[in-house]
């Protein structure tokens, strides 16, 4: 199955869009980019509210795939601004949807976040510190932030199976599943090999990340 | 005991007042920021190979500290150029650290990183992915980048006892030194406390973290 692309630049479109990919083409979700032309995701001036709201009625899979970091004059060499930059406009996009409340206002939006959560998903605990003694970190949401972080789920894209551990271990089983990227350089060739390097995981565990958990986000059985 | 700091953005000068700071003044090493001005490190433009290869001469130790990130148009809002920024500048600065070099020219060089290392040192594996297979990213150095990462020190500053036990695991406990960020409030207030609750960690693995470790680095035994 597949997933669709809609126009964020445009959130009445954005929406019109969602609804014809999923109502007349039976597409499963829809893969978005972690910024738009720049402006990050809760930016007011994109009204995108609209569309989480459609995502979440619709019961469908939102992929958040970052395509580098937008202010990139420090990350020009050793192709850091795909080392660096994809997790950190992930890390960028997941903390705007967080702390401005998208994912408070929308508990039952499903949003899948590329190369293992970015970032965020290895390094949460600061913003929960942050969260816990700033007054303007919690003008918004109440709850620390890694609880609307554990409402996210996650690809097996870490590169490292201690890693790819750490992962499940701090997010649950049903939050993670298998991915490629398929077909770049920095995809992961064999995912399943990866995932059978992740010691002590129990087989349940293996099943829900190798394919039962996409299966149930993408409502294929 | 204390630090120094030095004018980066003169090599010279940062080399005399090294010198100084240590020679005249005892002190047993420098804290210099993640950039310079908005350069990185390695920037051929600030010459600071004479001063790495100074400090690597003298033993002494270099704290990296950051102070958000230099471009941070899009982390206004909920502190998030702290949040987010500091952990970024720190692993932009020990990245270009890593792929220009300066750690394999230098191997002596004893680095200390804030805030547990920043992202990097807890999402390391992307970079080494990267070096395998991109051309680009292996004009420099002859082994994997995470190889050299190993050398970095890092501060308890993880503010969750299961990060900082990743760290401990990932880096060795001769490379994890008590920090405190004292008197900001995004600081450990209490890091004894934070480094008891981490599971399992030997006694003997407690006390190098709990002060050995900064001992030998100051040399103060």
């Amino acid at each position: 199955v597949g997933l669709g692309s809609v126009p964020l630049q445009d959130a009445e479109l954005a929406v019109r869009e969602l609804d014809h990919a999923v109502k007349n083409l039976g597409l499963r979700g829809v893969e978005i980019c972690t910024n738009v032309n720049g402006r990050n995701l809760t930016d007011p001036a994109l009204g995108l509210e609209k569309f989480f709201a459609r995502c979440e009625e619709l019961g469908i899979l939102l992929f958040l795939h970052p395509m580098g970091y937008t202010q990139a004059d420090r990350l020009t060499n050793h192709y850091f601004n795909n080392v660096i930059g994809n997790p950190l406009d992930t890390t960028v996009a997941v903390s705007h949807l967080i702390f401005d409340g998208a994912m408070a206002r929308h508990p039952k939006l499903k949003v899948l976040v590329a190369h293992g959560g970015g970032f965020l998903a290895h390094y949460w605990a600061r913003m929960d510190h942050a969260w816990r003694v700033r007054p303007d970190c919690r003008t918004v949401i109440r709850r620390p932030p890694s609880k609307y972080l554990e409402k996210f789920y996650f690809d097996t894209i870490t590169h490292d199976p201690q890693l790819l551990k750490n992962l499940i271990e701090r997010f649950g089983a049903d939050h993670v599943v298998l991915g490629t990227d398929y077909p770049y350089d920095m995809g992961e060739e064999d995912p399943l090999g990866l995932l059978a390097q992740v010691k002590r995981l129990p087989r349940a565990a293996r099943d829900m990340i190798a394919g039962d958990n996409a299966a149930r986000l993408l409502k294929l059985k």
